[in-house]
This record gives C-alpha cells, structure tokens and sequence, in this order.
C-alpha cells in the first residue's frame, strides 16, 4: 500500500483516457475509502463474472462472465487487436488449446513448470509448499513484533510482491530469539530459491505445521501445473492443455515466416485460452485456473534489435523498477522515458523499448490508472527456464501488486529447442549484400580406401569428424600433420584411428551470400483476466451521498454498454422513438441498451452507473412533442438538452472518444429539469 | 452430389453478397472443375490452416489457422455477433473449457455423448464401428455392382449425408445373392440404430474384418467423445472439456434471467472452443477434436413461442427437407419462405422459423452459396438425446451436404435436469394480471399426535405424503375416508400406515398471482470450422486461363484484408504515398496490406487473389507526380484510376460493401495501362 503515493507524480499527459474525462468534475471519487465488499457485491450482482458452476457448489479458479463482463473483455481485446496486430501488421494465429505431449516435453513444461506441495498427513488437505513456509514465517516474525511492542515494518519490495499469492496465517504475539528472526528473514528473503528437498528441510527443522490443524505435513512432492488429458482411444497419445499460446507460435514458425515473404523482423499474435492447474488457487480473478491471454512473439535479428519505430514510443514515460534497486531491497521507482531508459541501458535494447512504451500505452488508453502502474525488472533468481530478459507490467490493487503482462526476451530458446528436436530448420535465410568471406578448415575424405578401412563404420567415422568444431578440428588436424594419425570416437564410443593418407584437412576460404540464423523473440504476454479486474477496481468509487451507491467509471473505449435509452414510463407513445435511437445509434456502431422496466428513472440510471455505461438518454413527452432529448454524463450526472439528431450526433462523438463533455457542453444546452428522481 | 442441381432455382433476392459482385462479370468461373488437390494446396500454401504440430508429425482431427485462416474466421465472428448478439440485444456470455464432471453428469453427456469402437485385435488399430460396417457394406454393394457391370445408383438421402463421415473402402467387383443386397441395404438404412452389441453381431455374422490387414475385429466398446482431466493436486476432482459452450448458459441461467430483469424471451450468446475427442477424425476442418462455436440459447415461455420480429424474416427463402419426406427415401428439397413453413407447420412455431431465417440471411451475407444450402429436419431417430425438434443447416462441399448449424428445440430438458440436480430453482416468474384460479388437494397434518405417532420417521413420512401427484393424493385421501387409514411408503421402502385423526385433506381454491415455469430453449449452434471451410470452396475457383492461378472470391465484408497497396517496386520514393495511403485505410477502419516484396507486380497480385484480397491500389510513378492511384478488382482484373483521395473513397465504400464495383465503375475512369505483368 505504501507505492501508491510514490507514484502520484507520474506525468498523465500520455494518458489517452483522459479524453473521456467530464471538463467540469464536480465529483468526489475518493469521498469513501475502497470498500472490497462493497465492490465484490456490485462485480456479483451485476455478473461482471461469477464462479463456475456455482449452483453445483463451485470450484476454485474457474470463473463465468456475464453479459458486462463479456462485454468488457471484448472492447478489451478489440482494442488490443487494433493497437498491436493492425497498427503493427502482425501475423495473427489461432493454434489450438490441446498440445501434443512432445512439443511441451521440448519446451520444458514438463519437466520444469511445477510447484511443489505439501500435504496436512492427517486431513489430506493440499498446500503449496512455498507459500505455507512463507505465511508461517511472516506471521510468526509478526508475532514477535507483537511480543515485543514493535510496530509492524514496512514490507520489503519482494514481500510485498508475494504477500499477494500466499495463504494468509494469523499472528500470535509470541518472542523470538534475535537468532531466528535473522534466519527466517533469510529465508523469506530466498525462498523463490529452493528446491522441495530443501522446502522439506526447513519445515522440518522450523516444525512448520498446517496452521489451521496443528497437524504434520508430508515431504514435499513437485505438482506439474498443467491438465493432462488423452488425445483418441488407444490411450497412447498425450496431451496437455497449453499453459501459453507461445509455443503455438514457435512451432509455426517456418510457416509464418514464409507467409512473411521470408523477411524478419515480424511478430505473430494469438488470443486465446490457457490453462494452468493451480494447486489451491485464492484471489479470484488473479489467480485462476483457466484464462484469457493475449501473446505477441516479434522475431528479431540476435545481431540487430533496433527498432523502425522506437522513435514513436520514446517519449512514453514509464515508472521503472530495475533489478539493481531491488536486489538492495528497495522499491524506489524511477520515472523514466522509454528512450532515457533504452539510452541508460536499464532497458536492454530498442525492441523491448518499444514494446514496453507499447504495453504502457495500451494500458493507459483502457483506463488503467499510471499511477497504479509499474514496470518491474525480473531479478536473475525469478526469471522463467527460457527468459533472458524480462519486464513485467504490474499493477496495484487491493491485492497489492500483480504481474497483468509479462516482456521476456525468450532469445533463441524455444526455436532451437524444437528445432534439435525435430531436425526441422527453424531459421531466417539472409541473403547478403556483401558477401561474407572467412577461413575455414575443410575435411576431404579419399572415400574408397576410407569406406574400405572402416567398412560398416566409415558413415559413423565421417559423422563423427564432421561434427567436429573448428577448434576440435585444427586439434585433430595437428594430431594428423604430427603423428600422421589420429584418433576419433564414434557414436557408441568405439574408438577409430584414422591416418593422414585417407583424409585431407585444409584451410579454405568460404564465401557466403547467404546467413542463416535463429532469430530472438521478444515476447510481450498479457494475462487478461488481471487487466480487467484491476481496471474494474481502478473504475470503482461510491457516491459522496451514498457509499452503496457506486459507480465504476468505465472508459466509453471499453464501457460494455456506451449508452442507455431510458422511456420515462411504458407509455408505448415512446416505442417508435426508443426503436428510432436505437437503429440510429446501432448504425454508427455504438452499443446501446434499452431500459424500459418498470423501476423509477433514477434507479435505472443507478444500475448503469454500476455497469459503467457513460451515457444516458432519456426519453420524455417532450421527446414526443417537440422532439428533444436529454444527455446524461455518468460521472457528473450532469445533463444536456437538445434535438434528437444533435444529441445522437454528441453521443456517437463521446461514445468514440472523439469528443470530450466539455465539447458536448458547448453543443449542447444544459438541463435543468427534475426528470432524475434520486 | 446429385442435389446441386435441384436447388438453383433458389432466389438469390435475399443475397447480401450480391452487392460484392462486379457488375460486368467477364469472369468464367466454372472454366475448371473444382480441383481439390489444387484448393488444398492453395489453402496450405497461404496458410489458411495447417496440421497442428506440424513438425511433430501432426495429430489427427487438430489444425492451427494461419494469418489469413485467423482473419477470416474473426470477420466470420465478427459479422455473427453483429447479425446476432448486437442486433438482437442478446446477453453474452463467456463461461469456462473446463467443466465439472457433475455438470456434464446430469447433462447426460457423460453417459450419452459416446460413439462404439473395434479395434484391430492384432495391430490395435480402432476404428468407429458404425462408419467401418457401413463403409464396408457399402464397398461391398458397389463391387456387386461392378460384376453385375451395372452403373452405381445414385446414392439415396441417408447415404448421401453419412459418406462425409466414413473411412473410404474399396470395392472389388463381387457378386452377392440377391438376398444379402437386400439385408445389406436394409442395414445401411438403420445403421444409426444399432447398439454396440448389435454392431458386433453384424460384425460377427457378415464377417467384417480390417479391410486393410484382413484381421478380425473386438466386439464394440463404448467409447466418450469427452477429453477427461483432474482439477487440482488431489486427483478426487474430474473435469471434461466442454463439448458444447450450452451447459455453461444453463447452469447461469438464473443469473441470467435477474440481469434480464425477470423478463422472458431472451436469449444468451456465446462464442468458444468446444472438443470432442473423436475416435478417428478424417477429412480436414469438417470433423476436428477442438473446434469454435458460436451457440445462442433462447429462453421462450412453452406456451407463447411467437416472436415479436417474426415479420422481419417471414419472406426469407428457405431449401427445406423435411423429415417426413427423408422418410419416404426422398430428398426432394422444397422452396419456401420462412412464413410458409411456419404457416403450414412445417416448422413447428414462429421463434424456430425466425432463427431459420436469420441463420439463412447470416450464412448469405458471409457469402454461402444459397444453391448448395439446405435446411434438412431431423429424423426422429437421430435427434440428440436433449431436442425435442431439430433442423440443420446443411452445407453442399466436396464432402457431400455437411451439418453447419444446428436449430434444436432442447425443450425444458437441460434446466429441469440441473433444478432437478441441484435443488435450484431454474423457472421464470410470471405476475399474472388475471389471477389463475383452481382447486387443488390440501394437506393438514395434525403435528403433535402425527410426530409422536412417527417419531425418527415423521419427516419422511411427511415428505413421501407431501411428494403425492394431485392423483395420488387423490387416491390417498379415498382409502383414508373409506378405511380411516392408509399406507404409505417412505424413502428406503419402509412402509407406514397414517390414520384418519392426525391428517386432513381437503379440497381449497387457489388464487394464484405469480406463474412459475421452465422455459423452453431454442438453440441456434454454429460450427464455425465447417462453415469457413464451406466458405473457402464456395469461394474458390481458378482462372480461365491456367488452372493452377486460383482466386478466392470471398464478400469483401470477410476477407482477411480488403486491399492490397502495391507500390511498383522497391523505390523508396513511394514509401511516403504508402504510409499515407496506409494510415488513410486504417483510419477508415480498412484492413490493408502492403507488399513492396521483389515479385513482379503480376506475381504478388495473383497471390492476393490466392489470399481473397478484393481490391489492390497501385503506386507508380503517376502516383508521385500527378496524385493518382489505380484500384484493381479481384475477380475480374479490372482496373480504374483516379484521384487518390477519391480511390481512397471510393475503395472504403467497396469494403463496407457500401458500393458495387458497377457504381465504382461510374465515379472512376477506366485504366488502360499496361502495369499488370501477368
């Protein structure tokens, strides 16, 4: 909770969203302190989302949207899609979701993605291991502040970062030794660091128990976090629900970039659904067990990660925090343009740069509060099996801060990876202009005398020269040219001794017109689900007269509904216009919703205050006689007046972010009737 | 393949896609027969869609969509949601993969959703039972056929639509007796109706082996067409992944209705991926084990299944195949307005015709052919276990008719069966304004003497009294006046005799202001897959000119890109008029791409032609010194010039299907040049 205020310089000037906010706010959004009850009540009540299955008793890390929800994470996407594959040309794919067991053995999934859990031997009941030694450590140097009268420290940047996953264990005043406090901060410290050999051990030594039962815990066993399941009814085939879209885009990769005309760099994208199966997921929407992603793989040459258009996001400003701040244990964060920071070298390169002004920009453009966003550097001990690199975009909520996109430099990992493992080139062709020249030494075999010598041997001898490197070579060369033989193991390990009369070794001089490469690939990767979440608590406030009465101040960008038709009673003297709004507004392509129950006016604008539509139109007898309506602003309830066609016009305006109130209060006049009964 | 004919007298008034059609078509487009081995090509050359882990060695029934594949199928989402969650205020829904085994337990899915397989007793090879005895009857007709030197009949309905699905045999000219031609027709027709014991008899008694080994076969076992996983690390949590999205908008359904204000009709919409983990999957995008689906479930009250908008559909034309015609063997396809069906109870009621007519008006906007779309009604021994009434439409491909949508009527089936389940109440209620009066049987216990009388069983013994049908009761109640007591049987079977002075029941009116009842749902199901497919090769044919040179004429409205800007070659005296003419498309909202490869202008033309590309716009010297931009057309190679704001314009208009190339052909002057080096 301390970070929020040390972000409130952080400039708004990049901040899209700001166009949707009303010029004269009379509105007080922080006159009630965030109530997550309160919140929790409207996202359910409103079926933002809602547990899976929930009238068969639930399951956890598996959600439902509902209508606003759905709505939500559509504009989302929509807006992703535009800002990241049209604005930028990027292949888009669709891969499926069940993966060949082979494709994730390659990419490591199967072998490292897992958490090691521990389980309470007398009830059965599964924890995650680290998170179990991590809140009963915090909870008893708690107790020992207690004990001693201390108040509480200020959390640690990587506390803090954690406090988020972990299960959370009451505090019993009880004094420790100076001795143990020392070592539990130690371990709290590294405790991302150790293997479940090591998780067993400390619970052992420090007598960790399931805290809730008092009772003892099993060994830690490794989980894998992915869903197996069998692919046709041999039972043979694996397969596993994707935990990532990525490795969709690897596998594809000569595919795309022939589809590219063979040109790097470029970048595919995918959005779709990933799985991970969670050991005991809390948290609701930040830690589930199924979930949207959005995934960019940009393919670059290793040699060259400049970008075309870096210059677009160079003044972007970011609010950094570097690896080096927090592996002295602070979270100060440094405000920053992306080009200071890729000029610094605290970013490492143009590509990533970019994409961090990138995602900055995206973020904000949704509504995402800058202030309540940070972009932290992955610290050497925390970085995934394939990352070189990595950023992660995180943003503060009650949860404190969560990582919402990840910006890994995966390297050559992956495509080299499947490549040994599928014989099949996954490489650039670069045709030079200057032709590369160079020495090299070259192996000629006098192929009957040598096919001869070592008979049913001679392909696995050759192979096992060929495969020699320049260095291994001019070795074996020097043996040849000393001892006129040498020695060489084959595949197997049987051992052969070839003589300088079969084999010539000789410097060469090689031309090449043509490189070939693996390219790197910078990955930005978003998780969905959080993006929304913290925007829906970013949106959230209450009313200065009524804390039950809130509102989430949704931008029209992304709002599910832009505009609200409300008849002020069933009078069907009204259903030709309400039909006339609609069609007009459908046309121009702005989401509206007819709310023709039965409730008083001021209620109906009460419930879509709470689903975050922006604007309201009202229809009346004036409408009728004179062929007016009324504009009403969600944030200020302010309300305008004017023709029909005017007011659709402002609405459509405001609705596309083309138009800010202010504008709309110059166009428009303002109203001043008692139509909203509060 | 013998339908086409019988549907072109099909009205094409309705057509949307007409508008895309250049109005002085000097285009052949059926100079060449439809190549498969060409289109397939075509398809994998521009990455439409490709085996899913390719470089793994694929896996049957599992494909990726590339760059075009991708784009097209989020157009084809994208026109589908606007057709029909925006215009018909439906509430969306996004609901998880994963579903708890309980849900899909009580759906009947878990018991039901099953096909049988053999398998090969020595290799284990496993085939579908009933597509290998048809495939080889079938096979073994034909070879009669031969050695009787008779011409094949022309298959009949039933054979036509299942040889999409089966395993290819050949046949070997065989005479069989007279008698077995008859018995083997005779199963043919029936071949849905047999159990898995019943297809092992015939296995048995007619000697189907391994057509390829010639090995004997298992007897059938049942085989779930569910890909089955574990939730979490206990192993005690059973999960499938959905086969359909419709259980997820049942079991939300009452959240649903409260967000709809209590109102019926409504309907919930969602798009997603689906699997069936299909025995042996063969032909390509037509029978996968994942898919998307785009499925609407409409709530209507069972005794009111008019529509309000049943008008604006009533003069859709529909090619119906009705079941009672299938019946008599025939597949004589009727022409028939939406109106005219509904009007002679062809179709049941208004809401299953309105959906008939907008799903024919959507498949005819994305660009269907209407000659190779029929609307074929469920037998009654095909209807999925849920339907009460079922109509598909049936797209005409190289495959034989293919089911695309389904229209079920599912009844009250699914929300009674998780009411039931769950103890929830799944109903809508009515406030009536004419109070339903009646009389009804009362209960009056009387409790004191009733609970000591009783005592551990009184509850039961309430609650089997209580559970009585009105007949029952009705019956209870005459035994208890003639005998003064009467038995009862409680849960576990125990029985108990009630006597006439601690129960009274009576006969009282009841004045009933609320109705409760179940809806009745109708379901609109997309398979998105089959539908693209179905597109794709309605879309495909080759120029006059050379066979190999194929064109995808695909309606603007979902072409991957709608215009290809193609500078004259790689002079960077362009690359200001291209980032212009970029940004002027993209800020229209046009999907455009540029390609400045090295091919001729000729070559990169004819692989956008490949790629559906309707429109090209080509930057030459002209363009550099006098502003002017010549716009080809895909189909007919027609090229005009003008100012490049005007093509601009004009080329916009075309891609929002605004404008026809006729009208394109007024505001522009013809061009005469010679750019195009074909």
């Amino acid at each position: 909770m301390s970070h929020a205020a040390q972000g409130q310089t952080q400039a708004s000037a990049s901040n899209p969203s700001t166009l949707a906010e009303p010029s004269s706010v009379i509105v007080n959004k922080s006159a009630h302190e965030f109530d997550k009850t309160l919140f929790d009540s409207l996202l359910s009540r409103r079926f933002f989302f809602a547990p899976s299955f929930e009238i068969y008793g639930g399951c956890a890390g598996f959600f439902d949207y509902g209508p606003p929800g759905s709505a939500l994470q559509a504009n989302i996407l929509e807006v992703w899609r535009k800002h990241f594959i049209i604005e930028e040309d990027m292949l888009e794919l669709d891969t499926t979701i069940m993966t060949l067991a082979d494709v994730l053995k390659t990419s490591g999934h199967v072998d490292k993605f897992t958490d090691w859990m521990v389980k309470d031997l007398k009830t059965g009941e599964i924890f995650r291991a680290d998170h179990l030694v991590e809140a009963v450590l915090e909870a008893r140097l708690k107790g020992n502040q207690e004990a001693r009268g201390q108040a509480a420290a200020p959390p640690a940047a990587e506390d803090d970062k954690k406090k988020k996953k972990k299960k959370v264990v009451k505090s019993t005043a009880v004094k420790l030794e100076d001795e143990t406090v020392k070592e539990y901060e130690y371990l709290l410290a590294q405790i991302d660091n150790y293997t479940g050999e090591e998780l067993g051990d400390i619970i052992k030594k420090h007598n960790i128990v399931n805290p809730e039962t008092g009772n003892e815990l099993s060994q830690p066993q490794e989980f894998n976090l992915m869903f197996q399941s069998e692919i046709g009814p041999t039972g043979q085939v694996k397969g596993y629900l994707r935990p990532e879209t990525a490795q969709g885009h690897f596998i594809n990769f000569q595919r795309l970039l022939e589809f590219n005309n063979g040109r790097v760099p470029f970048a595919s994208a995918q959005i779709g659904r990933s799985f991970r199966n969670e050991i005991s997921p809390r948290q609701g929407l930040l830690r589930v067990r199924e979930f949207t992603m959005a995934e960019i793989e940009h393919y670059v040459d290793p040699k060259d990660k400049s970008h075309p258009r870096f210059v677009d996001t160079k003044d972007v400003q970011l609010q950094l925090l570097p690896k080096d701040v927090q592996e002295q244990g602070e979270t100060t964060m440094t405000h920053m343009t992306v080009g200071a920071a890729v000029g610094q070298k605290i970013v490492d390169n143009e590509t990533l740069g970019y994409f961090l002004g990138r995602v900055q920009l995206f973020l904000e453009k949704i509504g995402i509060d800058p202030k309540k966003l940070r972009c932290r550097q992955h610290m050497s001990n925390e970085m995934a099996h394939y990352a070189s690199d990595c950023w992660d975009f995180e943003i503060k909520s009650s949860y404190g801060w969560i990582e919402c996109v990840g910006c890994a430099d995966r390297s050559a990992y992956d495509l080299t990876v499947h490549s040994n493992k599928t014989k099949q080139k996954l490489v650039v062709k670069e045709s030079l202009t200057e032709p590369n020249v160079y020495q090299k030494l070259d192996i000629q075999l006098v192929a009957k005398p040598f096919g001869m010598k070592f008979k049913k041997d001679a392909k696995a001898v050759e192979a096992a020269i060929r495969g020699f490197s320049q260095e291994e070579l001019a070795k074996f060369k020097f043996e040849l040219d000393e001892k006129k033989e040498a020695s060489v193991k084959i595949e197997g390990g049987a051992e052969h001794i070839v003589t300088n009369d079969i084999i010539k070794i000789e410097e060469i001089t090689v031309t090449e017109h043509i490189r070939e490469y693996t390219p790197n690939v910078i990955e930005p990767s978003f998780g969905i689900g959080r993006i929304l979440y913290s925007l829906l608590e970013h949106s959230y406030w209450a009313r200065e007269s009524d804390v039950a009465r809130g509102v989430l101040s949704l931008p029209p960008l992304v709002a599910p509904i832009k505009c609200l038709i409300v008849p002020l009673s069933a009078n069907p003297e009204f259903t030709p216009l309400i039909n006339e709004i609609s069609a007009k507004l459908r046309r121009a392509g702005v989401a509206s919703r007819v709310d023709a129950s039965g409730a008083s006016i001021g209620k109906r604008y009460a419930r879509n205050d709470e689903l975050g539509t922006p604007y309201g139109c009202t229809i009346d007898f004036a409408s009728v006689a004179n062929g007016t309506l009324t504009l009403r602003e969600r944030d200020t309830t302010d309300q305008l007046i004017g023709k029909i066609d005017d007011v659709i016009a402002v609405t459509v305006a405001l609705s596309n972010s083309q138009m800010k109130w202010s504008e709309a209060c110059q166009k428009l006049e303002k109203y001043s009737g008692t139509q909203e009964i509060e």
